[in-house]
């Protein structure tokens, strides 16, 4: 009998694990080099931490500790006041890819994909052939539970290899200990870089930090009060596709369409169902597991041509333009702040908020590229900025319009930091490390639609204090001449010379003064110059 | 009894399934809009088929057809002369995410993950409910079998809605048909891009294209040869890590180290691991099954202080300096070609090997960035170049020093193309759409070396013809002066004007001769100029 190439070929088919695939595709999970294996572990543990003390509506504070303990090894430790984990959902949540609660939950979270922690306990292992060290406590009348944790690679399960009661000195709260490979550096992208980031983007956590040189630094809370809830919220229906919507037609437990409709996405009530389902000749009535695919078909399209509200907007907790300016201010010295807010959008049915920060001057570098902080969710991206939508939208706006210098296909240069940030349900990473989002339009086109509007405010700003400062210039040349111009006239009109003098000198006061009060006022912007400050007390500045 | 926060948070925890990961996550697979999402889908088949073609050792043929059914609806056919894909096999190789023959095999291929084919047809489904349909045979006298398939998303598992014996022309192949919301467009990240660069790289495929215009495009096979065909390799030693380690010796058959040393790693004879054993005092007799986590720490240290020869080259399959240059030949109008093929380097264990190609100048626009043509495994990376370790090397280099002006942060700019190829048994991309390199050390190192010896190429070329120019714009200045300098030696000499004129002239072309022998050929370099190419047909210039 001949044996065919496809018989021989389909020998080597199999069925690859997740955590298999990963372990081998580790750079897609952020550990492509020992320094960044540092860091995104401790962004994993410290966002789960910030995650779970909102979730409980809890100030969150968690300490992060960096042991050294040979040249090429770490230990990491991230101790929160969270709500903990229950005892049986322990391993999985901690050693099993692909697993959690946020996943597919529709509300604004840090972790959003059930593969973090899992990843960095992976990784740990890897590198280290060490389980990982988990303790939590969900209450103060309840045990503290310590386990010990590997994962079983071909299963993509957790393997316990110790499990235990122990002490824990808080009521509620998780620690986690794992063990790897890295790098520890200091400087753009290190954990301290990472933590000062995050900081900014949450003044209501507390977080103390001992680096492996034993330097402790605490990063202090500066508000008193949790950021806005955000609320869960269903599905939008312009944001749904037919493959979806038969699957969730076939799945749900509605006894008709118009049930289906209400109970399974925003902003479709009973009535606007029976509408769209009218307007496509579909039963309202029918149920919907028996829906066909030409039903379907008709069902979203008629949804894509009716007008439905836009999603709820609860659902997103943005930073907000006073919190991100003070923010800046706290780390960042310059001459200017400004921050805007846009209103919330939409893409593929999930809602998202754009929010920018910008300052300018001062200690800022004029010659270097603009510095850009890139946030989603209020984690701050440090990776692959190149990637990232919110890179190509700033390099694409056309800041020389604004008044700074730009290479083509570069990031504007001069004394700025801009700050970008995306709040939604849903961001979209363009890999599972989370740290670059993808190129969808609508996100293009609201970011570059933000980056105009605080391009314009820069403009302003930069026109109007140019002007102010060349006409300075010119009122200080002026000053110079005022002896030699005052002994002419002197000889010409024989008037005193210093009298002569003393009125040139108030004549260019009075015109002086005018020049200095042309500065903007109408942009939140701060000066920096005492003169100007005091000029401008008087008509006191709002911040958003 | 309190109800903690932990236990409601325990009710959402849940499992989540690979495909309805992807199902969520598209644009990781790279399907974040619909432009792309139909070069993807076509990119997927035809690196399929191409793989397939090679592993039955037959020149590829290969028919894409897209035809356009509605405004945003697609239909995407794409029909290959390879092996087939046995019976049995059908449904999962086509639907089912992590399912395939090439991951973890160690050779170098187009496909390495068992996601995207899969990922294409999800999309499909998920955009048009519509299920795949696949046709294949794997011999003269077997039937041809015909699937049509959906993804259960639920399980990640394949539901066969078709399964017929049909009639097929060829003796063996595959044929794949997937219908799905797209937009088509013609340009720069078009299917027609991506086929024209697939056949720059792939010279021995013939590629017969009907885009949606109805328009037929037939790429035709330049080499009746196929490439070197990559060999597997087993591990390289320097590229394990405790984690794996351990897990391969318990999972191993050996009876002793010395033996599994030898059977799962390359380049590591009994002797040489007997003599690791020896060195860090592990019995080398000793089942690995029972090694411990002390031993194989010891052990994995062992194996990084000894020097272990470098894996076989013959797991890589380079497109070659010829074929390079005869690509870009073939596609691009320029003044000048060259090419480079490095050595194999090493990472993480896995052989890899750069090559660049460059040409400069003719039709090229010169006040432009260059145009950059990343290549991976023979497959043109359209997308994330921003992402991607290649640009970032490419934008790092310095290439003013090569005779291009370049501005910080950014491409340089003039009229050079630039291809770079990583051939890899294992390319590391920053996620599992494929589309750039993600950002290792050892690959970024040797990128940049290559970059470096074709920008010295460059360089040369440039000041050659440069210098060139400037002296036949010199010459041609002092032939504008003949007449005028022979009138006026006429009278001071008393000779003809004439006679002066003629001898003057003869002078100019004597230098001028010499000025045109100057031009560079030891680079490889070929001038468009028809003069030039006269002189140079006296030493002819070898390609590679």
């Amino acid at each position: 009998m001949v044996k065919h190439r496809a018989e021989e070929l389909a020998k080597g088919q199999r069925e690859i694990s997740v955590s298999e695939f990963f372990e081998k595709n580790r750079h897609l999970l952020g550990f492509d080099n020992p320094l960044r294996a540092l860091s995104t572990t401790v962004k994993e543990l410290v966002d789960n931490s910030l995650d779970a003390c909102e979730e409980m509506k809890v100030l969150p504070e968690i300490k992060v500790e960096i042991r050294q303990l040979t040249e090429t090894r770490f230990e990491i430790n991230v101790l929160d006041n969270g709500p903990g984990v229950v005892r049986e959902q322990i391993p999985k949540v901690f050693a099993k890819l692909l697993y959690g609660s946020k996943f597919g939950r529709n509300t604004q979270s840090r972790g959003q994909q059930g593969i973090g922690v899992s990843a960095s306990v992976l990784y740990g292992q890897l590198t280290t052939g060490k389980a990982a060290k988990i303790i939590s406590k969900i209450g103060k009348n309840k045990s503290a539970h310590y386990y010990e944790l590997k994962i079983d690679i071909n299963k993509n399960e957790p393997l316990i290899l110790k499990d235990q009661v122990v002490d824990f000195a808080l009521d509620h709260g998780t620690k986690v200990e794992i063990e790897l490979e890295g790098k520890y550096q200091k400087g753009k992208q290190s954990v301290e870089e990472y933590l000062k980031q995050t900081a900014i983007a949450n003044p209501h956590a507390e977080i103390i930090y001992f680096n492996p040189l034993k330097e402790k630094i605490v990063f202090k809370r500066a508000v008193d009060k949790l950021p806005k809830e955000p609320k869960a919220i269903k599905l939008h229906p312009h944001g749904v596709e037919i493959g979806m919507f038969l699957r969730m037609a076939h799945e749900s437990k509605s006894r008709n369409l118009q049930g289906f409709f209400s109970n399974e996405f925003s902003r479709i009530s009973s009535n606007l169902a029976k509408k769209i389902c009218d307007k496509v000749k579909v039963d309202c009535k029918m149920e919907p597991k028996l829906l066909t695919h030409v039903q379907a078909d008709a069902l979203v399209k008629g949804i894509r041509e009716t007008k439905i509200m836009a999603p709820p907007l609860d659902c997103l907790s943005p930073i907000g333009e006073k919190a991100i300016i003070e923010g800046l201010k706290k780390e960042i010295r310059a001459d200017f702040y400004t921050a805007i807010t846009r209103r919330p959008k939409v893409y593929r049915g999930f809602p998202f908020e754009i929010e920018v920060g910008l300052c300018f001057g001062g200690d800022l570098p004029s010659d270097d590229l603009i510095r850009l902080i890139r946030l989603a969710n209020k984690v701050p991206l440090q990776y692959q900025q190149g990637a990232c939508a919110i890179t190509k939208s700033v390099v694409q706006t056309s800041w020389r319009n604004y008044g700074l210098s730009q290479s083509k296909g570069a990031l504007p240069a001069g004394p700025v930091v801009l700050l970008v940030h995306i709040a939604s349900v849903w961001v979209p990473f363009t890999s599972e490390a989370k740290e670059a989002i993808a190129h969808y339009p609508e996100i293009i086109r609201e970011l570059k639609l933000a980056l105009q509007d605080i391009g314009r405010k820069l403009g302003s700003y930069i026109r109007k204090t140019v002007k102010v400062k060349e006409q300075r210039e010119r009122a200080s040349l002026f000053e110079k001449y005022i002896p030699e111009v005052a002994s002419s006239l002197a000889v010409l009109s024989g008037e005193k010379k210093n009298n002569i003098e003393e009125q040139l000198k108030k004549i260019l006061k009075k015109s002086l003064k005018e020049i200095l009060q042309e500065i903007p006022d109408g942009d939140k912007a701060e000066m920096k110059n005492e003169s100007v400050k005091k000029l401008k007390k008087e008509k006191q500045v709002t911040l958003a």
